[in-house]
């Protein structure tokens, strides 16, 4: 059972200078009072060298952004599972666009995160990937659409097939999956509109990172998941 | 000019659980208190998550395990140089054999870490690349002679030959690099019969952070080093 | 739709001395022999450096033992898909045990086969990922369930639902896939037990590649589908 | 000894559609052709797939763009060494800029390949990595200054101290090395102009593969270290 509620935001802090050391706290408690103040879950993926800094740090859920299917001990500069656990977050990323993984890793990971109680989300490209991940049962898939990448356009003004047959996909093969929209996403109206699409949420980085009011942006985002 | 003295004792906890989470914490701070105690300089490598909470923790150096070349940012579960600075680590190892890296990349970080104030460690592994790493002009490179890993050979028992030949390659394309001995040192008497080969310290693990009393392996260790 | 018959054999020959070379081409001329002289589909998978040789010696497919999912090109040192079929090998091997390859590179890859003709067979390690994979909807998948992998346990003595439970979860996400048994096959008997399980033929290396008398063991196989 | 001569011309196949298959073979037989009419040496890296048919087919030196450093065997989709040698290669370029390999691999593969006869070539980008290669005793480095990267300024046109100071740095850590200029080259005139700054020839790719009239372009490079 994941302990990442639905709906909820998720916010990738990658590795934004604006996100890193002391920052990246900053940002993971105004994350958390933004949740406070709303009600709407926000879960945060801090930068990799902050994770148990963060996760000491707030209560909302922490996440880690990636995490490598080895073991612990002899595996200097690596992410085990349990280093993962050891600092306190409880979950992670898997397959970011920027950190893509091997299928029998994620398929290990998986397997491995639920015996462990941790969350997983995977992050997936297109319809055919997004059915194999979803495959492996994870508790999330994070869809990233391609005509919704790094454009203007956004999932209110795109093609509502775009996220809809993603979703459909996923839950077709594992019909409890969590799915996030991972692009497309700016503000609270966008947040309404994938949840009506059919998600479970958001999942986006640099719209809250490198935001000059990060709370401002938080506060809008959530909105688009109030009561 | 590196903020790691010479000689120095630099202790990787990798990815052990008995060195990760809050006994990260409990082991740099052993460190430290070790270091204090005996006047001999101690670095730790905690696990990368642990990093920032680590670095918060003590005023001894810490270092990161590994790093990324790659740039701020949009690279989600990597470790670039600007993190491992944000989050208070003063250096870096590269190139461990648990995380072997590629040589334009080791070149790239050095001259970035140059720039930034932090100090370099490049693990090698044999003459051919201990030579072409310390060619690079680290801080320091950590010979690990094949000889002397994971047996019960140390560097007090084996032939001088393998670690001084080592030492003197480093030196002559780089005089003013640093030599740790990074095989085959499990207690005091290691440490001085490396520091008498040449060395300016030794970079250990399991020694450390797998003993059931791990502040007692430490003094002993530094009395290695002890005036 | 894929130039591989079902059922098939596929021989794998790995990096074999045995299999390398000018010995390359001799196995898969023997195979092309074995093939002509018993109406079994047999196809081979040489290695790398031996592609285009073989693909010339030999009228039987001819498959490469992996592919980069890169444009042709820039590319220097890799196996992008053009490469593949410009030396006339009519598919590929993907995520072997022995080079696992990253989800979104495998499911762009198998979209660019299908669009190309090359046949796709994809080698997975559990149930969970066979599932994941066939999701992608290649031509085949090889299953290598861990309990048949490198013991003296084959298809024939093993619990049948091993090999039928993967069959199963193959053909349930993807119908048409063809399903080759990975593990577990030394001889005729193998073969017949497999395809009597479902399967629609066997992968295997170095029980063909290291055989004394390589034929004599291709001819046994074959007696396995032999009509 | 190396199977090169001094001065050489290296022409890099990449994985051009123009030099891939069929047209791998037809290239390097003009390049075997204007060899022989010209004395000048050519030696030809075909795409790793093309690497057994093209050195089948001349008697110039055929080069791997690539190796792995894994045993032959159980290393599907791989490049052993032995791979190399069964298929009649005599040498290989490692580290290419767009296959960046690990130093411990390259340290190992030098050694190996010295064992074995077969000539290395490893690619450098900057002198600090030109350096820590040529350290390694290679029977080549190919440099690749920056600031002859993709542009419009040549060997010729460029500041002579960029290919020299490079050249200087190789020789200096290892006597014997030879010096190919890998970048800034497209006419025999940059040909001579790198002989005169003290390289032992060159490599490049695009010029030649994807030349309208290849055997004109290499008639003219040939000019360059003609007599």
């Amino acid at each position: 059972m994941t302990v990442l509620k639905r709906p909820v935001i998720v916010v990738n802090f990658k590795t934004y200078i604006e996100a890193s050391g002391p920052k990246a706290i900053a940002l993971a408690k105004t994350c958390e009072s933004v949740a406070g103040d709303t009600g709407v879950p926000i879960a945060v993926a801090p930068p990799m060298a902050d994770l148990a800094s963060v996760a000491q740090a707030v209560k909302i859920p922490v996440l880690s952004q990636h995490m490598d299917d080895v073991k612990p001990g002899s595996t200097t500069g690596h992410i085990p599972l349990e280093s993962v656990v050891g600092c306190g977050a409880v979950g992670t990323l898997l397959n970011h666009s920027e950190r893509r993984m091997r299928i029998a890793d994620i398929g290990s990971l998986v397997g491995r995160c639920k015996e462990s109680g941790l969350s997983t989300i995977i992050c997936t490209n297109d319809i055919g990937v997004t059915r194999a991940c979803a495959s492996l049962e994870p508790d999330f898939v994070a869809i990233e659409p391609p005509e919704l990448i790094g454009g203007d356009v956004s999932v209110t003004t795109a093609n509502p097939a775009i996220v809809k047959d993603s979703v459909d996909v996923a839950r077709k093969v594992c019909p409890n999956v969590g799915v996030l929209c991972g692009a497309g996403v700016k503000n609270g109206v966008d947040v309404a509109k994938a949840a009506e699409l059919g998600t479970d949420g958001v999942l986006l980085a640099s719209g809250v990172a490198k935001a000059s009011d990060q709370r401002k942006v938080l506060l809008d985002l959530a909105s688009g998941l109030g009561k």
